[in-house]
């Protein structure tokens, strides 16, 4: 057995968290609750934005930025709802960093909103390593994808404020132990909240909704 | 909109490169057929090995190599196959690389084996610019990770010979457009051998099989 260490050098990753600091204070000011949204390619961010943007479009101002390698298919999806969206494309990069959000800000109507999506670019390793000026972590795990995931990606898992396990509509086509996902989640990460949702059908969401709506009008308080 | 290009550095690329032929020259030394797995998290690329040594068992001589950020989960299930196998642990880093490989090819007995699969770690982006000394590259497209994936990430289509579109079993309960998945691949990929499969079911590995006991024997007689 061989183990190699790659680390991000340390300036990288010192000079990132400077910018994100910026992003933050300056989203701090506008009072907007940030929200980055990571995941495996194919797990639901757009799905769960989208619906998210349906249910509470009369309850909150929303914002988007969109983290792709190529295309701007999320973006358009989020244009045709009438929501401000910007769409990076990182060309190869397999994670957002605090630059690039600083530039997409300058984009983005920040005096009119309260709540900004920033869907990060799918990938469970390494987009958790740059914070990006996000107020709360929320991480999606698809049940197609197993429920071995937090084994075997457990940085992301014990780093995220939030973790939604989502398509559980297809439950009942899998072989995926939900007592023994929550088990190893939490051991991870005894804090994290846990929302089994289906955006398709919509099942588990309204747990997810309140607690973001309350995020939102807790974030506007301060 | 806003781009930014991030660029592995030519020198670690050529590095990297100068590596993987060395593997390459050895495992063709000993005939091996090695193949470059890659996928999302979860698409199911240890399932694809797991069911393929069931089959192939009495026809090459197998051995593997897994590829994860943490855990021996996956190389614990091979290794109670009967099968030689080495973990890699790349922790945190999101792709194997020929220097990982060669340190792993060190502990197989290679004398003994046919054929090689190498399991990346599961990542859509990175893997692809890394060669690792394989003859062919196999990635797993998964189909509850949605028909947009070839869009998202091209290079990997682009740059694969086998696309495996697996889980078809889930197709009754997933809106998936299977014609508009071919139609983006081979429009990337004009080279592509797709294969629909469900390593559930076995639906559809008869023709996977095929193919790789021909490749296997194509590579002995070189």
């Amino acid at each position: 057995m061989t183990v190699k260490v790659i680390t991000v050098g340390e300036d990288i990753l010192g000079a990132n968290e400077e910018k994100a600091k910026a992003n933050k204070s300056r989203l701090d000011g506008y009072g907007i609750l940030t929200i980055n949204i990571m995941s495996s390619p194919g797990a639901g961010k757009t799905s769960l934005i989208m619906s998210t943007i349906k249910s509470l479009k009369e309850k909150a101002r929303m914002a988007v930025i969109e983290g792709d390698v190529a295309s701007s298919m999320d973006a358009d999806k989020i244009n045709e709802m009438g929501i401000p969206v910007v769409q990076i494309n990182t060309a190869g990069g397999c994670h957002l960093d605090a630059n690039m959000v600083e530039s997409a800000l300058n984009g983005l109507p920040l005096e009119k909103a309260d709540l900004l999506f920033i869907e990060n670019v799918g990938n469970l390793i390494c987009p958790n390593a740059f914070l990006l000026g996000e107020d709360k972590r929320v991480m999606i795990s698809s049940m197609p994808e197993g429920d071995d995931k937090p084994y075997k990606y457990p940085a992301m898992f014990a780093d995220s404020d939030v973790v939604l396990l989502n398509k559980i509509d297809l439950q009942p086509h899998l072989d995926f132990n939900v007592d023994g996902f929550k088990k190893t989640v939490t051991g991870l990460n005894p804090d994290v909240i846990l929302f089994p949702v289906s955006c398709k059908t919509g099942e588990g969401m309204e747990a997810w909704l309140d607690w973001l709506e309350s995020a939102v009008k807790g974030k506007k308080k301060r």
